[in-house]
């Protein structure tokens, strides 16, 4: 509706479907990519599985514009993030003196030993830009519009913070909402008529249960402001608030 | 590795997408179906398009045991979830008696007008089964493996509780973990051994953050549970449990 960009995510783990881990960086992501004007239009959650991790990598590339992923870019056995996301590019990959230079200076710093299985996190495939680290200092890296972040929420979300300005947004969506303490069928006929009347705007409705009364929150959508304005106040004349 | 049937989630919802609501339905089915040796394969997060519903229903019903829908089967407009799994199946879709019957009593029960609005939540497609909904009434329902299912949380797992007893669950997925406070780094190689010793194990690895100390949590998993409790037994020599 708004030609804006569009970009999926693909959050990789087993401890995840398996109902072990709940996932907070889908939600988080969401709400960064929001602010930012970029839809996110499709998330998946896949296993730590390389073939299926490829796969998913290469159909979500092609459908959009920007990909970000989460999960499996750690030193052990498990991580197979960054070779599956190079071989879904065809790109050769191995230590990265860059990488390798990061986590030698964090280590030495920590004086901590940079063994072998930390040496994986510096498997970085040809062509990829770097993603900075402030907390834990293992690069994500962004290979194609495919950006490859820690699973690890902290680190998460600071890659995210390195990556948001690099990326470029489309117009601003607007929103406005407005919450009905009356049940969704009530409010049904009258929101389809006020779609109707505005065509250019999207009215969601989202329903809850709070303490065994029912509600929805009505929210319109769009980039045109004053249309915005106008159709809010004809939404309070036509389902006027009911205290809750 | 187990040859347990597998499940797919789709959770649909443009509310979701946008990062406005965290999605709590996909975390509490994955322990569920986890709880009956079902593996959760994968889940996917999709937008309110018809198009988008139906390719994806398509997909996932072919490539899993089970399908589990969430979201988009309330009264209002935005709510096109039973029409657009009808047309994945080719399958009629129309206001049902037996649903209408459910509604019409529930509405009655407590003296709400049964309008068009609310008359919408009956359609149910020719040969679909329906799921119980002891919190609002309007059932869910089963067509060829999809079960469709409110987003509601409430309602989601009244309708899950509905659907677990009529699932095949198969061998039992056993699991066993331990909390290492020591960095990734330093667990990787002894576990990656370990896990060349214990092939008809799966070890997982998940690093967290606490406090500003790392550490993993360590899950193996099978279905020999003397093995498993061998390879615990092992891990506890090569990885001692270090105080936090």
């Amino acid at each position: 509706m708004t030609g804006n960009p569009t970009a999926a995510m693909l959050v990789i783990g087993d401890e995840i479907l398996s109902g072990r881990t709940r996932d907070s960086n889908m939600h988080y992501l969401a709400g960064e990519l929001t602010r930012h004007n970029i839809p996110l239009a499709e998330a998946r959650f896949i296993p730590d599985e390389a073939a299926t991790i490829t796969a998913a990598v290469r159909t979500l590339s092609e459908a959009h514009d920007y990909v970000f992923t989460s999960g499996g870019i750690g030193p052990t056995h498990d991580d197979i993030t960054a070779d599956a996301v190079a071989a879904a590019f065809g790109a050769h990959i191995d230590v990265r003196d860059d990488a390798r230079a990061i986590l030698a200076a964090h280590y030495a710093n920590r004086g901590t030993e940079m063994n072998e299985a930390r040496l994986r996190m510096a498997r970085i495939p040809d062509g990829a830009t770097l993603i900075d680290n402030p907390v834990s200092a293992a690069p994500g890296f962004v290979l194609g519009n495919v950006h490859v972040m820690a699973g690890v929420p902290s680190v998460f979300q600071a890659m995210v913070a390195s990556v948001m300005p690099t990326l470029s947004g489309g117009a601003p969506l607007l929103s406005q909402s407005v919450t009905l303490y009356m049940p969704e069928g009530e409010i049904a006929g009258p929101l389809r008529r006020l779609a109707e009347e505005f065509p250019e705007l999207s009215m969601g409705s989202y329903p809850f249960q709070r303490d065994g009364a029912f509600g929805a929150q009505i929210v319109v959508r769009g980039t045109d402001g004053p249309k915005i304005d106008a159709a809010m106040a004809r939404l309070g004349e036509v389902l006027p608030p009911v205290a809750p």
